[in-house]
């Protein structure tokens, strides 16, 4: 990577899954080139578990807008732009997408008005020039026999660095952000994978998609170098609450096969007002981690989510998880014990009712099901801001 | 009312709705006196809607243990003390109840450590003396074609005055939450109110909760004179958004009769170390409401929810809706679509992830159907805290 | 119209909502003129309420398929072509959709293997020659202000004869079943229809999906003379549970504008070896009335789901509805008091195990919210056969 | 057992979990001895999961009615008589649970009118004065880490052979049903058996749930002979689907501790009006085997459920199950990929729609989780009748 890239971030909200219509205004007035799109993550109105289709629909008209603007075929787009949704608006939450674009530089000078953007366990990143950089991946279509194991790990892992590379990020400690989107095994697919003869991590869909998530974080993890590879095998796999990646976000559902990475960091190869930082969520009340996050962006607005600083939010990220040992902060919770409430749909509308809170702002990407991507019944928060 | 009273409050969690053993404790270590329980205000883990038996089940659970300890029957521990259950624990929310005991003052001196309790909208309430009072009152059972009407309003409009009368309050300033649970109609209830040939008000039993929880609203606001008898009319339910108590938070449910009423406010004729605050919430965002209210009881703590001075929280009270315009903060909610999960435990999370994220305390009372309750979209909030 | 016509009913099932393969291989494989394709009527896998975009997301998919074979834009297939989906598949149900093709019959002699196509209320259809007939028509995009009101009955009634007309079916009693989709009042909609100080039927979602149903029904009941126009006004939806249709089938749905009406019937001027028939259910256990049904067309398999005869059966059609008098047979039932199953979702569950049980097929069509069409409590079924 | 013993069996219904009103009249009325109820098996109105509180709180209702009517304690009352419910009444079930008495008979002579109570299979029990016997056992309250496990299968083994010497039941041809209802592990209780180093069979509280009746299934295999203690280890559970008891019926639930196990078949050394029979379900949709079952009890009747025959029903019992293969009859089925409606309550729904159409009689006690308790998707129905 030699020029020097510039990434930008658009931020839509929809009226259904299959509402379309704030981009395609956004490309028609010039905002954005449909070319430059690489990656979407947004939330639809669905639950967010296996029968979870609006994520479906939502890709599938996004592809039926940029195909013909984009001047490929279906396929042609899907294979070049990662779609991750995450099923579930609980609560506040309102139905959005980000839409990251990348491409080359016009500028050469430096940036105007410089912010740091420190993560908060001080790791370096002090450079004031360095700006977002983006990079994606795509793994091959895994077999249902891979899904939940060791196997999709090592494809997420190799992505991973890819990414990095594709996204000129050298030191992992610029490394901000990695999320991962992969499939599931249907119903319908255990039982032909069963008819082959072959074993699944798991035929329940639930449960592989849980497994998909976990396979998914550890081959981040070891991307990232949190862990090596000779160090873990699947018996780690929901078992080793303590091996997690601090930078890991993992989705999977019914409507991908393949494994989509798109990694985030920050770098001085890259120019733009944008930034990000992250910060661990150690339970699923930890107000002070999304201040902290908001400090790191030089934002001061503690208790006050009318503050003006908060404009420059462009886009927020969020991996939750509800404590498997069944507190949070010493006392009980409900949420694995609920038969008509999915978990995952509770830990979303909690979580999502905190950092909405905070922000002021209902548009954010709130994902359950975070298995090693951060404490146990914790998480991950990152924020990217306009610098100005 | 010539003897100076004092008022106690204790917080239990349960294993199941059925779990009173930390009540049983208390009382058999001294603790809690059974015979000077008023009333009880909790959170039970069911659903919060017409088929939540959760309620009904903690209420059986309690009569049976303390009948015997007050030597009374059942029908008169059901007759002199208030059970206020509202049904869903959302998210973080812990299931919990609150004890509420009065008993006559053995202090005489003044309070040793005072803070003020100051409502936000600085009306008062500022002789440092004043401390936590309740009063408690009950309706008679309303017929199933009063429930949701102007007759259950005065029913109530009555109560609340009573209970004021009990509690010494004789400043409507000095009033800060005034808790009111009634009942519903059923499927059962209806056919035979349809069979007597009377008209109700609504044969959905879903909605004859809500008309419940509004004509509850109407009879707070009335006997709290923020509206006058005559200047309502049962046209306005649900229509006149605009026509809000400060102070109502409003229940109903399948497995009450009566409307039970208990107020709860500061006087100079209480003795404890007990007051109470409340503020407004604008909209289910507004982390400033939980903050001013905080602060009005001179906590200052804004972004940690470690700090030392919430350990003097020891209640909890709030009252929230999904706005009905399907907005919040400007940006689209799913909450009254959502065919699979009631709007009501959506708001329930969001809202309860939001207040336990800044009391750093899952023990929250969260109530939905704020209907007439606070401004539209928005809420109540209430907390009471020893002063030392 | 003066050349038979010829009908033609193909039943395909799907992996998920956007799976429309079997289809395009029965286009591929010639047995499917993609042009003659005029209805669709089907059950996908969402929750059949406001939240459930399956519906949207099977139709997207099938006008993706169809545009280039039928060489139209997608908006000429959405308007040459009924998409009839209800979301829905509880229990045993499987998720599937009929396709109804019609085309210039080939054959002028006399059908070889007669068989009589009586209705069970005895009225007519004796002439051994008729076969099934089918028309549709839409009507325009009803405002927000006309859904769940007379103003839409009307559309629907029009459409209703029109449809009638374009199918040759002259008497009132050769009409089995007619189909009525139409839209409902999302909240996004309804906040817009305030705004401009319009009044709605209901801005409730789902109350305006349940009076969508009604005034379609009483549509079809003016159209088929069940009721006449004069004789009946808005004051009566919902509440005069003696008028009923005995042939209407109404869905809603967030995903459609206009009202689809589909007619079917049985005509001499038809030609192929499809008939219809159709049986009023008295409530949801009629399983006297599924078997009368299969009578009327000459088959005879009491109590043996395994009879080779019912492998004439190529489609199925329900309507029914939770009684909402609280009762079935006598005894209570729990459908309407249940906060985490709809009521809709619990009938079609219940209905779908009764009528699947009977053919020893799932994939039948079951919706729900059968209001004004059928006695209460009970509702529709037709059945369209081979004659051979 | 020396001397003939007589059943009986009673069945009412309720408008809520807590109300045994109609039970408080048959004692009241003299219908019923207080003294002689053995056992209760009921459906309440709940979601038949983990979180399902209304079967705990009817088992409470009913032990506050009977403690003192039997001068018993509770713990005496819990400790004599089996309670089994069975949370869910989806789609037409109705809430209800029956009384089974059992006293010393005063008749010496024959039962005057004879009917016989074969079973399909035709294995025996045509002794036509055998009549209705029942007996019961308690195990006692197994560890969370003997719950799901062989340990548990042991228990249930050693109580159901207790229960049939009890009923002098001594070929094991005349056991027709087996009903078992055993506990699971909460949140709670793996967080403290986790702590004490153990290692449970799931700590996720819906799996336990469905290995504590896995276990149960094996141990009435075991006990009735279908399998040898050396032929099966726990490696079996949930793979072996092809083994499995004709006559088990398990349940399980947070609100017991002990596994309670009641035996029904036919004895002639029992008098009374009542029989029992039996048939194998084979999948979902299998109507014969209720037509089978009502003919093995010389009761004809396909396709008409007004059939005065039906009258003599007095109790009915099914264990049925979502076919894990994902299909019924070769067609999708969605049961196991809804993740707002779980596996179970869609099947409760489908099958109670067809037993309840078959009889015409919606008060059915419909238990999924048919695990090895029928063959893969399908599962077992019993019938209680009087001979006239």
């Amino acid at each position: 990577m030699t020029n020097r890239m510039r990434a930008s971030v658009h931020r839509f909200t929809m009226k259904d899954p299959s509402d379309v219509s704030q981009l395609a205004r956004a490309i028609e007035s010039g905002l954005i080139n449909p070319a430059c799109i690489i990656a979407f993550i947004g939330k639809t109105e669905g639950n967010g578990l296996v029968n979870d289709f609006t994520r479906g629909y939502l890709v599938q008209s996004l592809v039926l807008l940029l195909a013909p603007l984009r001047a490929q075929s279906a396929d042609d787009v899907l294979g070049s732009v990662a779609f991750v949704f995450s099923g579930g608006t609980e609560g506040v939450l309102s139905p959005h997408y980000s839409v990251f674009c990348v491409e080359p530089s016009h500028s050469s000078g430096p940036a105007s008005q410089v912010i740091s953007a420190r993560n908060t366990t001080g790791n370096g990143d002090t450079t004031p020039r360095k700006r977002l950089a983006i990079g994606r991946a795509l793994t091959r279509v895994p077999l249902p026999e891979e899904i939940g194991t060791r196997a999709q790990a090592m494809l997420v892992a190799d992505a991973v660095a890819l990414a990095m590379t594709e996204a000129g990020l050298e030191s992992l400690d610029d490394v901000h952000f990695v999320q991962v989107k992969g499939g599931c095994v249907t119903t319908e697919a255990a039982r032909e994978a069963t008819a082959r003869g072959v074993r699944l991590a798991s035929s329940d869909p639930n449960r592989s998609m849980t497994l998909s998530r976990v396979a998914g974080a550890f081959g981040v993890m070891q991307a990232l170098g949190e862990i090596t590879a000779d160090a873990w095998d699947e018996s780690f796999f929901l078992q080793r609450a303590d091996l997690w990646s601090s930078r890991a976000s993992v989705s999977s559902g019914i409507e991908v096969g393949m494994n989509e990475v798109v990694v985030f960091g920050n770098s001085d190869r890259w120019d733009s007002d944008f930034v990000i930082a992250h910060h661990t969520m150690e339970d699923a009340v930890d107000i002070g981690a999304v201040y902290a996050c908001l400090e790191s962006l030089d934002m001061h607005c503690r208790g006050d989510n009318h503050a003006a600083c908060l404009q420059q939010i462009a886009c927020a990220l969020v991996k939750c998880e509800p404590d498997a040992r069944g507190q949070v902060r010493g006392q009980r919770h409900t949420m694995w014990q609920d038969g008509d409430l999915n978990a995952q749909r509770h830990i979303r509308g909690a979580v999502g009712g905190l950092v909405a809170s905070v922000l002021g702002d209902t548009r954010i990407f709130v994902s359950g099901g975070a298995e090693h991507q951060g404490p146990p019944g914790g998480g991950l928060l990152a924020l990217i801001a306009r610098t100005r």
